[in-house]
């Protein structure tokens, strides 16, 4: 059982280290989160961008550059994306992360049909929290990909999620679909997909629900409603009815919570780092411990 | 500004005090919480129902309910809560409280068009919290009512909360319309509601969105994204997209976020305390005070 992100972090630095392919890495935030991850030598970095700007503003926060290999392009952000994919898709990484460009631009060189990085039919974002409510990490998805996923791209959002959780050595998670009750609702079309979602033939990991959260994460709760079952209350992977209902979980836990999270998008031949401007440090710098953590 | 709910019950004592009439008051966990309420001078309890079945789980809880009135009814729960609305429409209790019926007898009772207690044009969930990483009280609805209200419903429930903050002393509440972005997306109604509530004329509030949580709730997260408005990251009434998003966000703050949280209905004549079989005992307690408070 994992408890900690920093567990991460150390299993990272305890491996083989892995290289991480920066797409546009002339960024301060982005080269900021990468300095604190090669000093703690979880990752090492291959910067792709601007060389002049990455140098001047690498400098400019005190990161030391000079053994790091900077692959340089001056012709844009998108033209980075695709020199980083091909980075990845030689085998000189084995991670890509986003810089100073924007997620459709990534996703668009990580999709491209001939020269990409496709793998599965969906990309996710999935996310991890440590929370000082919760007794161990809890995977939340997706917040911030898939609107309103369908049944059948919610089966591949749990398959993401699920080989997440395999990479970092939860080996049979714990799949609570989460909705607003715990009845199945023609009227909430939520419950309806928990119904179907549970009924259905899984690997590698137990589905249930649905489950309201409290339901999901507290095991009293789940007694106080009779409800049996092995998720409820000890759920690993809490799967969103949407986009909103994800986004607002997971920004609840983020700022009024006091949880600290780490994410990547997975469903591509690589997990992808896309950390955004208003996560914390700790947050950024234990995206890439996840990403470097899998196996 | 209020920063607790204590400051509710405080308002209650010091107020002449409300009669609660209870439907169908035969219930442990309802009764308990009355006792909490009694003793604390909230409220002066009307109890509904069996009168030998109340009097003996009062016993067995060791509230002495000698010196309060029981309306006995021997004809089943749902005639409990028209005796209770009753009881509220000859002037003789200023707020409503569920006991052992379903919700939806309850309410039967409540929006009978001429026994019942009919006001505004919607019914709705209005809680508030209290959390250790937010400075005030926060109030969120609809998390438990309406599954997918339409613009016009959402005008109502902001209307309703907007009346709940006035009559606890929140004077000007600043309504953030919570999404998943900030920027409006067609494929996210939450997203073109906040756009078509925001034009709107508005009076006693302020209303901006559409605004992912960190932005409603946190000035720095705002900052970063150059978002200008008096309600990000000061807002009093996050408006949830839907029941899903509400629910989740509910729950995360209740079971994940160390926060406590007091509800009433509103919309109809009187507030009305429907607590749930998993709140806790000081949420129950705070939900009978929310009300007492209201002027």
């Amino acid at each position: 059982m994992i408890h900690k992100l920093s567990e991460l972090s150390e299993k990272a630095r305890h491996k083989p280290k892995q290289k991480i392919a920066v797409a546009a890495a002339e960024d301060e935030l982005v080269l900021k989160s990468l300095k604190s991850a090669a000093k703690d030598g979880i990752v090492i970095p291959v910067l792709i961008g601007d060389k002049t700007n990455i140098e001047r503003i690498a400098q400019s926060i005190d990161f030391d550059v000079s053994g790091i290999e900077i692959v340089h392009n001056h012709k844009g952000a998108a033209v980075s994306a695709q020199m980083a994919v091909s980075t990845i898709k030689n085998g000189n990484a084995e991670i890509l992360m986003k810089g100073l460009i924007s997620t459709s631009d990534l996703l668009k060189a990580v999709l491209d049909k001939e020269n990409g990085l496709r793998k599965g039919d969906i990309l996710s974002h999935v996310s991890f929290f440590e929370s000082p409510h919760y007794r161990k990490l809890l995977c939340v998805t997706d917040v911030a990909m898939n609107i309103a996923p369908d049944l059948n791209t919610k089966v591949h959002i749990i398959n993401n999620a699920v080989e997440a959780c395999h990479k970092i050595g939860i080996t049979l998670p714990k799949v609570a679909v989460a909705a607003a009750v715990e009845t199945v609702n023609p009227k909430m079309e939520a419950t309806v997909h928990a119904a179907e979602l549970k009924k259905m033939q899984w690997h590698g990991c137990i589905v249930d629900g649905p489950f309201a959260i409290d339901i999901a994460v507290d095991k009293e709760a789940a007694a106080h409603k009779g409800i049996e079952s092995e998720v409820a209350g000890d759920c690993d992977i809490l799967l969103m009815p949407d986009i909103e209902a994800g986004n607002v979980f997971y920004k609840a836990l983020n700022f009024l919570g006091g949880a600290v999270s780490a994410a990547v998008i997975m469903g591509a031949a690589v997990p992808i780092v896309l950390t955004s401007r208003s996560d914390s440090e700790i947050s950024k710098l234990y995206s890439i411990a996840l990403a470097a953590a899998m196996d």
